[in-house]
């Protein structure tokens, strides 16, 4: 039988052994019911219905990093139980990022996510959304105990986890100090924090972790690989975002209009601008005045400086190097490696939504 | 030289060693000076000033659980080394409290916290505080992992503070949905849940998990050991909270005025209240009327009522008996244990403030 993968098969394993094995330690306390079925609910709510990208990651790398050479990958297939394991660590990834929405959605005042109302605006639910953010933070450590407390690499998990919350933290905290919603003041942007803001915040936990717990899971989480995993994935990860960015403005098909201009997000686009237009200009006045302010008109200027230094041709500019050097930095790498990283850019690059 | 421990003693270790290896893993990765800055700022405001009855509780425990027999206790004292490393351990417990206080003062809309203005009330901080009780709470890991990686406990002392952790976030959750301070409903309380509220979110950390640390760097974690700890201690933290709940309302010389009944507080004496009033009574008629009320009448009202049931006598009759069922417990553990036990039963027993 060949490998297949599929949000269903992957949320299957959630249902079926990950919510059980969360609600079996809550319960094991003796909590009272209400308190078990909201925690049942701030788990399901969170978790249930995203894209799994970052989750179902880990088992499609570990097909691939349990194989002895390129060429037997065709023909590769994961065992029942590696499925299962290596999911319930894309789940851990699912409930890291659960974690933070949730804590996001307050911070910025977020209305909807995936569709239905953020957490904290749920009935009854409320600032109860902080303490709720740590415990799906918390069951991580539940889940990876219960499957993992015997594996040699039990602890390289736990750092793992430990580290990437970290390092995500680090890049909200940049990007909630340097665009607040209500502060805008365009000194504080600039290429080089953004960098920082969608490596820390961003890159880690979605492209390295999942990555690198397949790696720990097939047993090849040497220094170099994981080295090797850590030189492609973050700038692979930073491209990721700056697409984000740039459909955020110019997509023509992305399912939602974007916020970015009016939000004051410290995104590609201004910090590009803001290089070129240098500190004196009169674009730059028009910047200031405009961007991050919650007017149809103010956006419609920013877009028409955006135009008149055609961001759109030096984004696509960029991204053709980009994706040149990523698949340049992709060739020094082993080969089963080599496999795995192309993957990932096969799928993100050139892509309009 | 005799054994000594100050809070100036203690704060120096965090100042010297913890802030500073913090601070360090911080400036690797090359994140910009203001956010820098802001986190040192976010981890000296939270953990600075408090009583660190906490984190001294584990070289207190050290000095004795080091000793081979209750004999020796009396002229032990700490290398510096080992009061270095207990100490780190300390505050270790007292990162984690600041990181449930900075969330706690904004899910409370609390005003300050020891004198000053809680963290989220700090200019131009706000709901950034959630973000920053997140990085209070994984610093714990980065320091347990400069300082005790190399320990053969090193995973215990991991999994001991993800436990903990999560068992505090299970008892914050239940306070939260029972005793929302905007809907008073008094069918929800009960001694039963103000039982596993208090012990999950205050004994466990306060009270076991300091003991439990300086158990695992004095090599005498074992089973047994750890059971004593559990089942002396967490008991012993719930009278330390009923002795808290009582002291707020008649207590004379706190240094603060209470404002449970005003809050809706799923304290003690409310609780025993229910308790004796039963369902369908006069004073029960009066407790729902004028219980979480903000009104300085209708407090008076609920004093009246406990004052008519006598709940004085009941709590110092509760507290003889707590007080001679805890020594009984603890004259069943090990000599050192009951050591380290009375220690803890002694500064609190019968306090008045």
């Amino acid at each position: 039988m060949s490998y297949t993968n599929s949000r269903e098969k992957f949320e299957q394993v959630f249902r079926e052994t990950v919510v059980p094995a969360i609600m079996e330690d809550v319960k094991k306390t003796g909590i009272d019911q209400k308190a078990y079925d909201w925690l049942e609910q701030a788990v399901l709510h969170n978790t249930i219905g995203g894209k799994y990208n970052r989750g179902m990651t880990v088992p499609d790398s570990l097909r691939i990093l349990k194989c002895n050479t390129a060429e037997e990958i065709k023909d590769a297939d994961l065992t029942e139980d590696e499925y299962k394991l290596s999911s319930i660590l894309g789940w851990c990834t699912e409930l890291l990022q659960a974690m933070f929405l949730v804590a996001d959605d307050i911070m910025d005042a977020s209305i909807t996510r995936r569709g239905h109302p953020c957490w904290y605006r749920m009935e009854g639910v409320g600032m109860v959304a902080i303490n709720d953010s740590f415990i799906l933070g918390a069951v991580i450590f539940n889940v990876l105990k219960r499957f993992f407390r015997q594996e040699s690499y039990y602890v390289d998990l736990l750092e793992l986890f430990h580290e990437t919350s970290f390092q995500t933290e680090l890049g909200q905290l940049l990007d909630l100090i340097t665009a607040p919603e209500d502060k805008v003041h365009l000194d504080n942007f600039n290429l080089n924090k953004y960098s920082f803001i969608v490596r820390y915040k961003t890159a880690y936990y979605s492209f390295y972790l999942p990555v690198a717990l397949a790696m720990y899971q097939a047993g090849v989480a040497t220094e170099q690989n994981l080295k090797e995993a850590m030189t492609v994935l973050i700038p692979l990860g930073e491209y990721f975002q700056v697409q984000d960015d740039f459909l955020d403005c110019f997509g023509v098909d992305i399912g939602k209009i974007g916020t970015d201009i009016q939000d004051n997000k410290c995104g590609w686009l201004i910090n590009k601008a803001l290089e070129i237009v240098g500190k004196d200009s009169e674009h730059r006045k028009i910047l200031d005045e405009n961007y991050g302010k919650k007017d149809a008109e103010c956006e419609k200027k920013v877009k028409a400086v955006y135009n008149e230094l055609k961001l759109e041709q030096i984004y696509h500019d960029y991204e053709k190097a980009k994706v040149e050097e990523l698949e340049a930095l992709i060739k020094q790498c082993s080969p089963l490696n080599q496999e795995v990283f192309n993957k990932f850019l096969s799928k993100i690059a050139y892509r309009k939504k």
